[in-house]
């Protein structure tokens, strides 16, 4: 069946009230696909559609929804129904939804939960934003170190609806602390009277709640995990990461690389306001005014040279616009590079004399082409040698500053994707200006 | 122990030849774990660290290599050990390191392998580059649809060695058509003597070989699996797609993006040669070179107007950059925004109506302010002028061709990522320098 028959078919098992039927066709939709039919049926038929569904399917569609759905569904609901799937609801998801709702409304929809969820939901919402903490969730299974595989299999069998994956499990001692780790795959294949503390690793792979998400995303992606737990500074397990979000937190910084990158002002996307856009992208483009200014500033000082020879400003925007482009390349390089590894000294001083050469044969080989250029074009062989030798040098100069102050950047744990636009920009608008009309002035009796 | 206490008590047990001291630690450490130690070790201990692991343990730290250091590992093992490694190896990782090696090679290490897996490696390279047949593998458990629950689990238990993850079951007819999945959760929740057929989904969500990896990716995410199935046209099971593999296609896909927005050129990172990371990003310095020259001819058009009032000249690189900037800013929004969601036309014209409007607020707010601040430096309220509304014209049509442009190439299943530096910096430098000179020339008589 297609999508949009069993839109059809929903709505005709709707209208007749055959919830029979109804119930069989969604036992064959994941959770998203759920999402996507509710999304598809004309408004008249989802208030309907909402009073067929079970506590369970309702928490899955509420977890599948946009933001903006998710309260629209929310309000929708009568109170006891929406306070059970709130109970229900993977504490990472309900976390990340109630941040973005007013202070009076959260504490009210917390007041309704179950107690032991909502104060896990409020520590976890203690914990700021982009840390490990803050993504993680309680839906795993813990066993006590003295259980036999057995007894393991007994509590997974018992927690498995609850419990988000099966594929670990997670040995934690009287105090809570975590001291070891289980796969699910190691139970199968061991002797069901087994100690769990045979079988057990006790070198846990684990994060603070306080770590960086891109760390903790990291440490999943590397290590191929599905769940990666998560403890507290005296080792007690909090609660554990999973995989299907490091797949967000990977897509979000990738994301926010690119908003720096491109200077395009924080979190925009198709469904942003058009005032709020403006706002968030006005900063950048009123710094890059300022900076705009600057290199007019520069070519204000030598208005005499280009009276003399108007000529020169034809070239200008080639050589400004080479340099800033070397320079974002660079850049780019580094911000990206940084993501895979983390170079040490020798690995700095290496990087940075690659990008020294890269700068010598891209100078060399542009340098060569814009001077038959230009003395073609021009008729004047030493304007062709000032063009040249000028984007030589800011192309060299280019990408060393693209590379070196990135690298400075992350040094000093400054995220080095902000040095995109304005400063790399800047640092290279004036240095090519600088070089262009200096060189230029030098030989100002040999342009005439 | 810290990694340094691990590497030394390593060497010292390898000094020792007390092996079995040298087992313990390796048991306790995580694959990745075993690759970094063996990184870590000076080269002189290295041939004794690898006699002592077993074949296992020499699969798992060839996984976990770098594509340099799996070769040189594979040329260092006797051929018979190096056979049995690549057998062992998940076939999605020696796909991704034979795709690298010399043809010669690979026939020489394909005709030493197991048939079966030999085979079944030869399958997966014939699929195009980013397919998802390319990035599947074989570690999965099916079985067939008569079985009863025990008999599924007895096939796991057998099976769990091998199969990557053991979260879904995969279940096909005589003809190995993909007929249902059922997930280990159901296994755990089921009765042992139900049949598979009862429990299992049919409503299998899977993908072709031939589908694009980042399509792949994107339902993986959508979905929270942790593997997908991968068929052929006759809807025949040929291989599963695995979560770790989606974050490196996620990373991968935003890295490509990344590259062609900042014009970067293909795969540079830390490791790239001067020449070759010279060679890739030269085609982009060369376009942007001729762009240059475009924006000079143009500007050589209105010499006499410039000729006339120099002053003209001292804005030009503001209003250039900023024009390419906001179009910069529109582009990075749109193809980000495009690997979330597909608007259709509806959408579409409201992004388009939206972008609009933060063109003209973005251009108000900045023509005011240069006009305010032209008149001051330069004293002339004409010239104020002429800046300011070239400045609210650019900046309108500039942020419109950042984002019609993008939508343009994807409409035309072109990656709007390559409008980049090229196309959008090209549009937006003509038109905004045609603009500014053109309003100049016309009030040319009040500028002076």
């Amino acid at each position: 069946m297609t999508e949009n028959e069993i839109t059809l078919a929903l709505i005709r098992s709707l209208k007749e009230g055959r919830t029979n039927d109804f119930q069989m066709i969604l036992d064959e939709l994941q959770p998203y696909d759920i999402a996507v039919q509710y999304q598809r049926l004309p408004e008249k038929h989802r208030e309907r559609f909402l009073l067929h569904l079970n506590i369970r399917q309702l928490t899955e569609l509420m977890q599948e929804l946009h933001r903006s759905d998710q309260v629209r569904l929310l309000e929708r609901m009568p109170i006891d129904q929406s306070t059970k799937v709130l109970d229900l609801m993977d504490n990472d998801d309900l976390v990340s939804l109630l941040s973005d709702l007013e202070p009076n409304l959260i504490e009210e929809l917390l007041s309704r939960m179950n107690r032991d969820e909502s104060s896990y939901i409020q520590k976890t919402m203690s914990y700021p934003p982009e840390t490990a903490g803050r993504i993680m969730n309680n839906r795993y299974v813990w066993i006590p170190r003295y259980y036999t595989i057995r007894q393991a299999i007994d509590k997974i069998r018992e927690f498995a609806e609850i419990a988000e994956y099966l594929n670990y499990l997670y040995i934690v001692d009287e105090d809570k602390q975590l001291v070891g780790v289980v796969s699910y795959k190691d139970l199968i294949l061991g002797e069901l009277d087994d100690e769990i503390e045979e079988v057990m690793y006790t070198r846990v792979v684990k994060v603070d709640a306080l770590t960086d998400q891109e760390i903790a995303a990291d440490i999943i992606g590397r290590y191929d995990f599905i769940t990666l737990p998560v403890v507290d500074t005296e080792n007690r397990l909090l609660g554990i990461i999973t995989v299907d979000d490091v797949i967000d937190v990977v897509m979000q910084e990738a994301n926010e690389d690119i908003e720096k990158l491109s200077a395009s002002g924080k979190a925009i996307d198709f469904k942003t306001p058009p005032l709020i856009a403006a706002y968030r992208r006005l900063p950048w483009l009123i710094l890059l005014l300022f900076i705009g200014l600057i290199s007019g500033g520069i070519i204000s000082r030598f208005e005499d040279t280009l009276q003399t020879v108007v000529a020169l400003a034809f070239f200008m925007p080639m050589i400004a616009g080479m340099t800033g482009n070397t320079g974002t390349q660079s850049l780019a390089v580094v911000v990206r590079g940084l993501v895979a590894e983390q170079p040490d000294r020798k690995g700095t001083i290496k990087l940075i004399i690659r990008e020294l050469w890269v700068g010598i044969i891209i100078g060399v080989t542009c340098a060569i082409l814009i001077m038959l250029i230009a003395y073609v074009w021009q008729g004047n062989i030493v304007l062709g040698l000032v063009v040249g030798s000028s984007l030589l040098l800011t192309l060299i100069i280019g990408t060393l500053a693209g590379t070196i102050i990135p690298l400075i950047l992350y040094k000093l744990k400054v995220d080095p994707a902000v040095a995109s636009g304005p400063l790399i920009t800047t640092i290279n608008d004036i240095l090519s200006l600088l070089i262009y009309f200096g060189l230029a002035s030098l030989f100002i009796s040999r342009l005439m």
